[in-house]
């Protein structure tokens, strides 16, 4: 009988997904099966998509409407996924599925996954917990873990958590300088990190690139996507981040402020501290405003960046008002981020010299797409010895690490695709030993 | 018949001054007359200490305790004050001093210094629109306008602003990308910047020092006192500092937290956004616990530079605790002052080469007397050509500008004593033309 992994990771609005097989030995690597995609969740305008691509002749390839967004929620939406896998798979039954790993985001001061049956309840009330401290950030994943349970009940479940990567990074960076809170908390406050899968799983494309050991890894990564983080790793680990004790602090996100004054959210709104209802839970306003109402979308009108590149040029089509909107929110974008690179290769460079630097990283969409930006960053760092290769970097990216500097650059720069679920997959293969 | 200016400088329970002859010609320097200090102003268990130094034989040092701290209040500061001054002094008619300026640290978005006198009311109307936004930072010195106003009723004030030297600052730079406030404010909720005396004034000491124009110089300055920030200044300007909306973001200082998690503030207590009786005015209890209970003061139990440095060697009598909780003051403290150093020393490489760059400068009280920081810092920098010259950084700084790299040191570094009421003194003759 063959067994599966399903490794979900679910965002605000969307569910992404792959299927593997468990091949017989530890040592083989995972047999990958199929990638799932269900966006619009929760739209109230716009119909369910689901889309599943099977690898080779293992099932028939699906894109499909479904119901309206509000209809389908993440509680009935593992049913709604599983229905559409099995229908579509040549050789599936869904009770093959005997491990599932969740990507959560806050994952607090836990340095492992947490591991989730239906017989373990001690384990869902520490995921209570960790969900009722990030609602805003943990709650959707929390819903479809509880999801699996009902669908699969003799499956294991794996949550990880994209603060891991960060248990490395040395108390007096993680450490704000505030006084004891006046009440119990279920963790310390200080900078946890997020993104951590994505960055864990780019050490080891770099490192099967290079062919070096992740241990011997020194990067300064960008994962740009709608939430942007920049790491800095020092022989494989982390030791610095943008994002802090949620995923607010730092880089300018699709909605969200980043790094602030802390005390301009009390000039903004006359009751930061009230709880409103969003979609099915209650958060505090500020919380509202800074995660969903500010970033791109309030300097730019649009969180889209491709359409902010196009408007930097007048002649888009675009209003004289958006032209201008856009090019203040990019040069706000490209400034935060330069902010944080330059840290971060300068701690690099304060105790390694330049050539033990593998490079800095782009990743994520705007990561990813984003040639405009790349460039834009590498010329400011020209001064370094760093040469764009242009071609390469307007080019088309094929596989996983692109170099998009020249042979001649003192340090290169990479677009690398990240895997956050065969990050995942991989966490539960050492964690259970398949 | 002789006239005088007196710089006022109020912080938060002290008053520093310095009184100005006003020569007869304005191409003449001004003719430094005394220097005062006020301490232990609104404290319950301390005597408020005078201190009166005269230029020469002018007036009779002066060195007394008065009331208890509690007793003597902003307002009747300024009495208090001049009573001193003119009992001390050889020939000063409290008459004769014509001006008068006033350090505020908030000026909003204000280019220039707002002229006070008994009768433009107008000027006072802004000025309590100024406080109202930013008591926490401007109350003190506006009680000590109105003082002053009773005390000589012929004079005419000058409010210069900290925020001043900011005005240079890009846009991308000072934006926030937050969404518009829920209701009208006197000013636009962006970074600011502050210390912009002191940087002023660094920026001509070192202009002088080198025999350069103020337009051709470029530098990075740490101003480290009980507030903390960082300036970077390109041709003579501010282009980025780390103070934002308030003085609170950026770096760690004495008792504020520096920048954090936009969202920590809501975890850290439950009604972050509550008025708090403070001293005799109402301000969140946010503002309070951030800018008045965090920092140093939060993680070494001491806001004493010197004694956290004491405290490093376990040797120096204090606790295991204490030992350990310095080490960690000290190493974030270090950890985010290198970040903002890097950021600005980047900003400044990626458009200019580093024999354009004229330096670091060191400021403020921690800045001017903390060796083994300054020590640590230029570490840290060796990969760029920095070489400390140890022997004239451990020693005794005399003059303004001190420089504590050797001759061969690529980037140069400077021990800069800074001087907020010269400038604020500058400032009022560019407006009065005297």
């Amino acid at each position: 009988m063959a067994s599966y992994l399903l490794a979900i990771n679910c965002g605000s609005s969307s569910i992404k997904g792959k299927l593997y097989g468990i091949p017989k030995s530890p040592s083989d690597p995972l047999d990958s099966q199929a990638s799932l995609e269900v966006v619009n969740i929760g739209s109230t305008d716009e119909k369910v998509k689901i889309k599943i691509t099977w690898e080779g002749d293992k099932g028939e390839n699906l894109e499909e409407e479904g119901k309206n967004g509000d209809e389908v929620d993440y509680e009935s939406l593992i049913p709604f996924l599983l229905d559409h896998l099995s229908s579509s798979a040549v050789n599936l039954k869904t009770d093959d599925i005997k491990y599932v790993t969740h990507r959560i985001v806050h994952g607090g001061a836990h340095t492992k996954g947490i591991i989730v049956t239906k017989e373990h309840e001690e384990a869902l009330e520490e995921m209570d917990k960790l969900s009722e401290f990030a609602p805003l950030h943990n709650h959707h994943a929390v819903v479809a873990v509880r999801s699996c349970l009902d669908a699969l009940p003799h499956h294991t479940s794996l949550m990880v958590f994209d603060t891991l990567f960060h248990a490395s990074i040395p108390e007096e960076v993680y450490t704000y300088a505030l006084p004891p809170p006046d009440r119990e908390l279920v963790m310390p406050l200080r900078k946890y990190g997020f993104h951590g899968l994505s960055y864990a799983s780019i050490v080891q494309s770099i490192s099967q690139h290079l062919d070096k050991e992740p241990k011997d890894i020194n990067l300064v990564v960008a994962h740009l996507g709608s939430g942007a983080s920049a790491c800095c790793i020092k022989n494989g680990e982390s030791i610095d981040t943008t994002m802090g004790l949620t995923p607010l602090e730092g880089l300018i996100g699709g909605t969200r402020s980043g790094t602030i004054d802390p005390t301009a959210i009390f000039h903004l709104t006359a009751n930061p501290a009230e709880g409103v209802d969003f979609k099915d839970y209650t958060v505090s306003k500020a919380e509202i405003l800074l995660n969903k109402k500010s970033g791109l979308s309030a300097l730019a009108g649009t969180i889209n960046f491709g359409t902010i590149i196009s408007r930097l040029s007048f002649t888009s089509g675009c209003t004289k008002e958006e032209h201008e909107r856009a090019v203040l929110a990019y040069k706000a974008y490209l400034d935060r981020l330069m902010n944080y690179i330059s840290q971060y290769l300068f701690k690099l460079l304060s105790t390694s010299s330049i050539d033990k630097i593998d490079g800095l990283v782009f990743s994520g969409g705007i990561g990813e797409k984003g040639s405009k930006l790349r460039e834009d960053v590498l010329n400011r760092l020209q001064w370094l010895g760093v040469e764009l290769d242009k071609s390469k970097n307007d080019g088309k990216h094929t596989g996983k690490v692109t170099e998009i500097t020249t042979e001649k650059s003192k340090l290169k720069a990479w677009v690398v695709e990240t895997d956050e679920e065969g990050w995942s997959a991989k966490l539960a293969r050492d964690e259970f030993g398949f």
